[in-house]
C-alpha cells in the first residue's frame, strides 16, 4: 500500500495524534469519539498508554468525548484508570479530577432533556482544572427559577448556557452578569427547532451583549472555552 | 379584452372587495396597501366610498396596512375622514376610534425599532374596537423592565409581543400569564437575524405554552387576532 | 459531586418541578416526555405522587406528552389511577376528564395520519377543562367535508387546525368564523413538504387574518391555547 | 478578439437565437428581458426583424418577457408593429393576437398585487393560440368567490393558478376540476412568504392532486404550458 | 367520547372517504398508506369492499399508494383481487388494468435508483386509462441514450421524466418535445442533493418552457397528472 | 393617546434607556442605530446628555452603533465631545478612550473588506478600557501573512478573528493559543457566501476548541466580549 | 408488461449501462450501488462479466461504489477476481490496479472520521491509473502536521481535501501550491455542520483561488476528476 | 492610533498584498474590487506601481475583480496601461494579453445574461498565460447547439461552463469529453434559482464525474483553476 507512514507507528492511517498540545497550547488534545470504529480508538487508547508508560505521557487529563457505551467500554478496558460519565458520553483518562484552580464556572442546563451536553460541559471545565458548578432545569418559563440563582451567576467568571428550543436562558442570563456567557444551543425540541437551528439563531441574536456561541449541542467546546476564561492568570 | 368582469363595476381586473366580510364574520376584510399600485387602491377608495355613499356602507372602520406614504396620501384624498398613522403605515376609514368593548389588549414591544410593527398591532386593535395598551422598549437584556410590567401583564386579555433578534420576549412573558401571548416576530436585527427567521423560530419554539406566532412583521394579524380573542362574549 | 441540589430532594439534578404553576398561572406545567430517559419520569412521577399524598397536591390534570409506550407505562406503574392515550402518545394524571367549562374548542383534521396530533390537541382542551370536539378528514381537496361543517365552525369559540403537505385548511377556515383559529402544522407528507415546513409557512401567510400557528405538530401547545382562549371569563 | 463567431453575425458574441424552434418543437423562442442590457436586446428585435424581412420569419408571435419600460420601448423601436403590456412586462411581435384554437385556458388570480404574473400568463396562452380567460382576486379567504366561479373552472381545458402567501388557491381549485392545474406561486407577500417560498412549498404539497407547478413568477412558463396542454389534437 | 360520528360508520374517527369523487371529478380518490397504520388501512378497505358489494362501487380503480409490504398485505386480504406491486409500493383494487384510451404517457427514468417512482408514476397512468410506455437509465450522462429515445419522445402526449441528482434530464427532454413535461425530482443521491432538494429547483428552473414540477417522489401525482393531460376529450 | 409613560419623559413611547446598567453590569447600555430614526437617535442622545447634566451621568462611554453618516452627526450636534468613526459606523460619547486597563485584546481581520467590522471591535475594546491592537489582511491564503503574527497572537488575553468568505482564520488562530478566540463572520463576499452563512458555519465547526461565534458583522458584540474576557479581575 | 425493452437483454428494466463509456471518454462508467438492490447489482455485475467473457470487456477497472458489506459480497460471487475495501465501501474489477501513469495525486484527509471518503478518493485515482498517495489527520488546528506535508503538496499534480467540519483545509493547502485543489467536504461533524454543508459552503468560498468542490462525502467524483487532471498528455 | 503598522507603509492598515505569490505559487495575488473602497483601491494600485517602479515587480498580470465603473476609472488613472474590460468587471494590469502557453480553455457559456461571468472566466485564463476561446448561449433548450461544438469541446484540457437557472449543461459538457469540468453557477435566474443556488446544487450533482465547482459567479476562480489544470508541464 502507497500510504505514507512509518510502519511502526501504530497509529498509521489512523491518526496523527498532536501528542505535544498540551504544552504548546495549554490544553491537550481530545479524542472525537464519534465517526471513529471501535479499533481506531483502541488504537488511539493504546499509543496514548504506552506514550504514558515512556515517560511521555502528559500531566493532563486525556479526554474521549461523544463516545457510546460499546465505544466507551472499549477505551476504558485499555485505560482501566480512566472514568467514565455515560450520560455525559465521555470517558476522562486518568479519571482523577485536577485540584480547581482559577475563577468559578456555572452551567446552567434549560431542562432536563439537555443535561447530557450540560454534563459534558462541566465535567470539561472541572477536569480541565475550573471549579465548576452545574445547575439543572432552570427555563425561562419560569422566570423564579432563574432569579432564584443570581447571586451564583454573579460569583461566577464564565457562565455556560445549555438550552434548546427557544434557546431564551442566554439573553436572560447575560442581562444578569458581567461575566461572559457561553450559549451551547441544543438539538432537545422537535419540528420547528430545526434540531437545534431555533436555539442557535436564537442565542446568535442575544440582545444582550456579551453571549457568544459554539456548535449545537457542542457541552465539550463550551466547557474548554469557559476553562480557557477563567484560567489563572500568570 | 377577454377579461371576466362587468363594465360597470370600477374595481373590474383590479379586486373583487368583499363588502360583506364585516356583516358575515364581524370583521371587516381590510386592503393590504403593499403591491398594489396608487392607481389600484385609489379605485378601491373609490368604491368603498361610493358604496358608503349609497348606503351600502360598513359602519365598522376599513384599515389600509402597509401604505407607503405616496399611497396613503393618494388614499386619504378620496376619504378625507380618513386617519394615517405613518410610523405604523396605516391608513383607517372612518378615522375615529370605536368605544372599546371586551377585555384589554397590551402590546408589548421589545425595541425602539421594533415600534412600527407594535403601532400597527395596536391602532389594529384599537379599531377593531378593543381597549388596547402599547409599551415599547422592554426587551429581556434588562428584566427589571418587564417584571415592572407584570401587573399590567396580568390584567391583559391577550398580550401581543413584537420582538426581532432573539425573540425571548415571548417565551418570558408567557410565562407570567395565563392569557394567550401573539408572538410578532420582527425583521429588527441584522445577520444571522435572517430577516426575522431568528425570533420566528424563537417564538415557534417558546418553552411556556401558551405563545403562537403570526407572519413576520405582521402587526396587523396579530392586532386582529387580539381583537377576536378578547371580544366580548354574547 | 459538586452539583447543587439538596440530598434530600429526589428529582436534584434531574428537574425543578413547578409545582405552583397551576396556582400562579391558572394551568399546571406539562412534562415533555421526549428526551427525558425512562428513570427520569419515573422519578418525576413519583415526586408528584408523594407531594400529591402529602396533600400539596394539585386539583388540576398534569399531563404526560409525547410519550412512548415504555415511557407511558413507567408512569402509569407509578400512577395508577393515569389514562393513557397512545395515539396521542399522552398520560393524564388524575385520568378523569373535568367537567366542562368555558366555551366549545373544535379541533379539526386534514388527514388521518394528523389524528394522533389532533388528539394530543383534544385531549388537552378536555384535560384543561374545555368541551371539545375533534372532527377529522376534512381536507380541502374535496370542499364539500369542510362546508358541511360550517355551522360547528362558527359555534366553536376556538379553532384548531390540523394539518400537513399544503396547510390549506388554516385559511379556508379561518375564512368562515370570527373566532381564532390556531393552526398545528404537522410533519405529515414527504418530499418538499421539508418535516413541517411546507405547512408551516402556508399557515403563517394565511391569507385570511385570525391565523396564528404554533410548532409543528405540537398538538399540545394548541389545544392549551384553545383552551386558553375560551376560558371562563371573571 | 478570440471569440468564436462570424463576424457577419449581428448576434455574434451575443446569444445564438433558436429560430427554428417554432418549427421543430411547435412554439417559437422568446427572449427573457432580464438580465440582457437594451443593446442586446436591441441587437436581437433587430435580428428577428431582418430574418422576417428575408422571408425567414415565423408566422408566430415572439414574445419579450419581463421587460421594465426602457427595455420595452427600445425593442418597440425596431419592432413598430410589436404591442407592449406594461402590468405584464411583455412586449408581443407581432401584436396581434392569433385566432383562437384548442381548449380554453382560465387563468385564476388570488390577488390584486398577483396581476402582473397572471396577466403575463393569460397573453402568453392568447398569443400562443388559445381561448383564455382572466379572474382576479379569488383568494381562497372568501370562498363564496371560488364558488361562484366553479362552471367557468369546469369548462376549462387546463387552470393557471396565480397565488402568494399560502398558496392554498391551487389545492382548492383541483378539487373542483378534472382538468390539470397549473400553479404559479408567486412572491407577493412578505416575512416569512420568503419571497414565493411558502407557495411555492404549499403547491407542491397540494393535497388534491392534478396539480403541478413552474417557478416563483413565472407567468410565462404556466401560460405556454397551459398552452401546450389545450393544444388541438391532431 | 366526544367525537363526531355516527356510530355506525365503521370509518368514523379514521377517514371520511370521498366516494364521490370518481363520479364528481372524473378520477376516484386514492389512498395514501404512509402514515396510515395496519388497522386504518384495514378499516378503509373494507368500507371499499363492503360499498362495493351494496352496488355503490366505482367501476374505477382504487390506488393505495406508498404502502410498505405489511401493509399491502393487509390490504390484499381484504381485497383478494388486488393487484400489489411491491417495487411501486402499490397496491390497486380491482387489479385488472382498464382498456386504454386517450393519448400515449412516457415515462423516462434517469437512473436505477429512480425506478420505484418511475414505476408508481408508470402504473398510475395506465390504471387511469392511458397507454403507458416506460424506459429507465437515460440518463445525461450518456446523451445518446437520450436522442435514441426520440420518436418514442415526440409520440408521446406527456412526458413523466423521473430524475434526482441534477435533474438535468427534464431541461433536455423538454426541448425536444412540444407535449408537456411532468418532473419528478426524486430522493436519488446524497449530499448536496438534500434529499431532492437539487433536482426540486433544478426543475422548476429548467431553461426549457413546457416543464412544470410535482412533489419529490411523488409518482403517483405525476402519473394522474400525466393521465389528466392525456384524457380524451370530449 | 392611550400609549403607558408620563408625559414629562422625553423618551416615551420611543425607549427605555437602561440608564443603570453601567454601575449594575459594569458596561453600560449601547445605542444601536440602526433601525432608530434620526428623530429617536436624537431624543435618546438628549436625554444622555441632560442627564449627564444633572449628576446622573455615567463615567463610562456611550456608543452609538450601526450608524450611518446623517445619524452620526445628528448625534454629534446634540453631543459635541463625542468622537464618530465613519469606517466603524460608530459614535462614543464622550470621545475620550479610557486608560487601559486588563489583558491585552488582538483583532484580526482577514482582509480589507472585513475592516469596518474589524475596527468596530477593536473601537468598542478600547472604549471598554482595554488595551488593543488590531492587524488588517492576514488570511489564510497567505500564511505566512498569520505566522509572522504568532507572537502577537500568544500575548493576548483574548483574541478577535474577523473574516468573511471561508472563515477558516478561527479554526488556524485557535490553534495557535491559549487565549479564547471570538469569532467574527462577516457578510463580506459573494454567492454562496449567503451573505455571512458560509463563514458562520465554518467558525461554528471550527476543528479547533476554544472559538466561540458572535452575529454576522456583530463587530461590536465580538469587541464587548473581548472586554469581558480580558476585564481585571478583583 | 409494457416496458420498452428487447426481452433477451438482462438489464431490461433494470438499466442502460454505457459500455462504451471507456472508449469514448476515457473512463468507463461505474455502478453507484447505494439505491440499487442487491438483485440490481448482481444483474449489472453478471452482464460486465458475460460481456468480458464474450470478448467484449474493456481493459480497463469498473468500480462499484457505496456497497454496503452484503451488496459487496454479492457483486464479489459474481465477479470473483474483485477486490472490495470495506472502508471504502468500494468494489473494484477486476482487482489489480493498473500501472501508473501521469502527474501524483496526493489525498489530504482532515481527520480520522474523512477516512472513508478519503480512502474512495485515493483508491479511484489509483484504479484509474495515476501514482496516488493518502495521508490522514492533517487538519488545520495543528498546523504544524500541514507544514511537514509542504513538499509531497507542492510535488503533486492534483490535490484532493477531505475534510468536514470547517473545511478550512482546503484553503489552507491551496496558499500552498500552483496545482488545482479539489475539495471534498464530508458530512463528518455534527449539529451545525448541517451534514456537510458548513465544509461545502467553506470550500465554495475558499480564500486562495485553485479550489474546486464537488458533492458532500463524493469521494469517488474527488478521486476521478484528479486523475482527470493529472492524466499523461498526449 | 495604536494599529499595528510602520508609518512608511502606504498599505498600513488597508492591505498586507502578497507581492510574492507569483514567485512562490506561480500565479499572483488578484485584488477583489468589491468590498473595497475608491481609496482604498488606489492605494492598492499605487503600491503596485511604486513597486513596479522600483524594479520589484511581477512580470505577471494584476487582474482587480468586480470592480465597477468608477472604481475601475479610479484603478486606470493610476495604472494608465491596464485594460478595463467593463463587461466582465474586471481591470488587468498589464493590459497586454501574454503569448498562450499550455493546453486549451473552452468556456461555454449558457445564456445571454451570463456572459459576465463568461468573460472573466475566459479573460483570466488568457491574461494567466492560456490560449482560450469563449462560445456564448449553447444552453440544453436546444441540444443542437451543444451537439454543434462536440469537436471544440473534446479538444480543450478544460472544460469551463456557465450557467445559470438549471445549471443542466455541465452535466452534459462533461459527458462528452475526457476532460475536467469547471462548473460556474450563475445568480441568473429568478425565484426558485434562489440567487444562484439551483445551478449550484444542480452542478454539484452532476450525474457525469468530472465536474467540479466553484463559487456562483465566480468567473475569476474557475478561469483561474482551468488555467492551472491546462497549465504547460514541467
Amino acid at each position: 500500500m502507497a500510504e505514507e507512514a512509518s510502519p511502526t507507528d501504530p497509529l498509521a492511517g489512523i491518526a496523527e495524534f498532536d501528542f505535544d498540545r498540551g504544552t504548546r497550547r495549554g490544553y491537550p488534545e481530545a479524542v472525537l469519539g464519534e465517526g471513529k470504529s471501535v479499533d481506531q480508538l483502541v488504537a488511539i487508547a493504546t499509543a496514548l498508554r504506552d506514550r504514558g508508560a515512556q515517560g511521555g505521557g502528559s500531566a493532563q487529563t486525556i479526554l474521549f468525548t461523544r463516545v457510546d457505551p460499546d465505544r466507551a467500554q472499549a477505551v476504558c478496558r485499555v485505560l482501566p484508570d480512566a472514568e467514565h460519565d455515560p450520560l455525559a458520553r465521555m470517558v476522562a483518562w486518568p479519571g482523577t479530577v485536577p485540584e480547581p484552580a482559577g475563577e468559578q464556572v456555572l452551567v446552567l442546563c434549560a431542562g432536563t432533556a439537555d443535561i447530557p451536553v450540560a454534563r459534558e460541559a462541566w465535567l470539561t471545565a472541572r477536569y480541565l482544572g475550573r471549579p465548576a458548578d452545574l445547575v439543572v432545569d432552570v427555563g425561562v418559563a419560569g422566570l423564579h427559577r432563574v432569579l432564584a440563582r443570581v447571586p451564583a451567576i454573579r460569583a461566577a467568571g464564565a457562565v455556560v448556557v445549555v438550552a434548546g428550543m427557544d434557546g431564551a436562558l442566554a439573553s436572560v442570563v447575560a442581562g444578569l452578569t458581567a461575566a461572559p456567557v457561553v450559549g451551547v444551543p441544543t438539538s432537545v425540541g422537535y419540528g420547528a427547532a430545526f434540531a437545534g437551528l431555533a436555539p442557535l439563531l436564537s442565542m446568535l441574536n442575544a440582545c444582550a451583549p456579551g453571549v457568544s456561541v459554539v456548535n449545537i449541542d457542542n457541552g465539550y467546546g463550551a466547557g474548554h472555552l469557559a476553562a480557557q476564561i477563567t484560567a489563572p492568570r500568570g
